[in-house]
């Protein structure tokens, strides 16, 4: 979000209860900072409800935890989302077992296509899923070039998030998997990537594709 | 198994049935040669029953289909299983909706695991499933090194695989997962090497993880 604020772009956050979330005295897992000391350092970044930032926003990204993207969405308003592109990041992550997660939708279905039944008039693509967030705006942490997935049924839409990519946060290695189907694949691929997050002791590292 | 062989190891391959193995006039869809005319190439390569090679051999390799790896190796019968080192190379692939494949089991179970569940003194090792055969053998194929996987209950059993791998086989990098559960990680990949084999068309790549 900030590297999109960086870039010029007029970036809006929606949480459930923005008063709540200016509140929480509860550091950020990856900022370790409270979210009203970050947003000190970034006041160019504007805070609502989910209905106001997707009001305001041209294109939408779904960083709500998956087990509560659907509500975050219905809480954002069919009327603010129809038409846009939602870059849809989440994964569907159940906790209910313990660790490490399991997915609460998967091989025949994925949280991606949930969506986008749920919103047909929304242009989903799904991607960025499949790494950490410092990664995601910044894939030059890692020492060589890796792979972002792209998956949707809108191939203009498609198009939109793959500039994004390339131009606001410097991936040179865009794949487009195809249509939304292919997020069954991607979200499928969260045990493994947990797994090697413990293995390795580090959430910075993410998949590249050596071919012949 | 050819490489094995040339490594001087003393290789038996099983089928249900043998005869008909031979007889077999379609040519494998890899090799492009039928059974017959490969064997020929490979004289010091044996052909049994699934029970014959169970017995022969001291590592196991399951190289059956998924649907079929279970009565493969009620067919190989325990007796001649127990106590040995199986490396899983199976992948639980759902061919009966069509394409691409689903998985017949996936999430909080695995192929793996339910093989070891099956034959609970065989010392499973999910290996190798996450890539095609030419490369499992021959990982210099690729023009920089990527990664394979090991999972199992059995430290020593892992420890014999992921020198096999290295050894013969050429792995550099060989990541071990914990413990059998890791398989559903490993096979849940599976949707998405196929997407990319798609999109790519070519099955000779792998993953790579790069990391900080």
């Amino acid at each position: 979000v900030a590297k999109l604020a960086e870039r010029g772009r007029a970036v809006m956050i929606g949480t459930r209860n923005p008063v709540s979330t200016l509140a929480n005295a509860q550091p950020d897992r990856l900022s370790n900072q409270t979210f009203s000391d970050w947003q000190a350092q970034h006041p160019q970044i504007k805070l609502g409800t989910f209905a106001e930032a997707a009001a305001h926003g041209e294109l939408l990204l779904n960083a709500t935890t998956g087990s509560g993207s659907l509500d975050a969405l219905k809480l954002a308003g069919e009327q603010n989302l129809n038409g846009k592109v939602l870059v849809d990041i989440s994964n569907p992550l159940d906790f209910s077992r313990g660790l490490p997660p399991s997915l609460f939708v998967s091989n025949t279905d994925s949280l991606g296509e949930q969506i986008r039944r749920a919103f047909p008039d929304v242009k989903v693509v799904k991607s960025l899923n499949t790494l950490t967030a410092a990664l995601m705006v910044n894939p030059g942490l890692l020492p060589e070039p890796t792979a972002v997935f792209v998956g949707g049924n809108d191939a203009v839409a498609k198009a939109t998030v793959t500039a994004l990519l390339k131009n606001d946060f410097g991936w040179q290695t865009v794949i487009d998997l195809g249509d939304l189907s292919s997020a069954r694949g991607t979200e499928m691929v969260l045990p493994l990537w947990v797994n090697l997050m413990g293995v390795q002791q580090t959430s910075l590292f993410n998949f590249k594709i050596v071919r012949q």
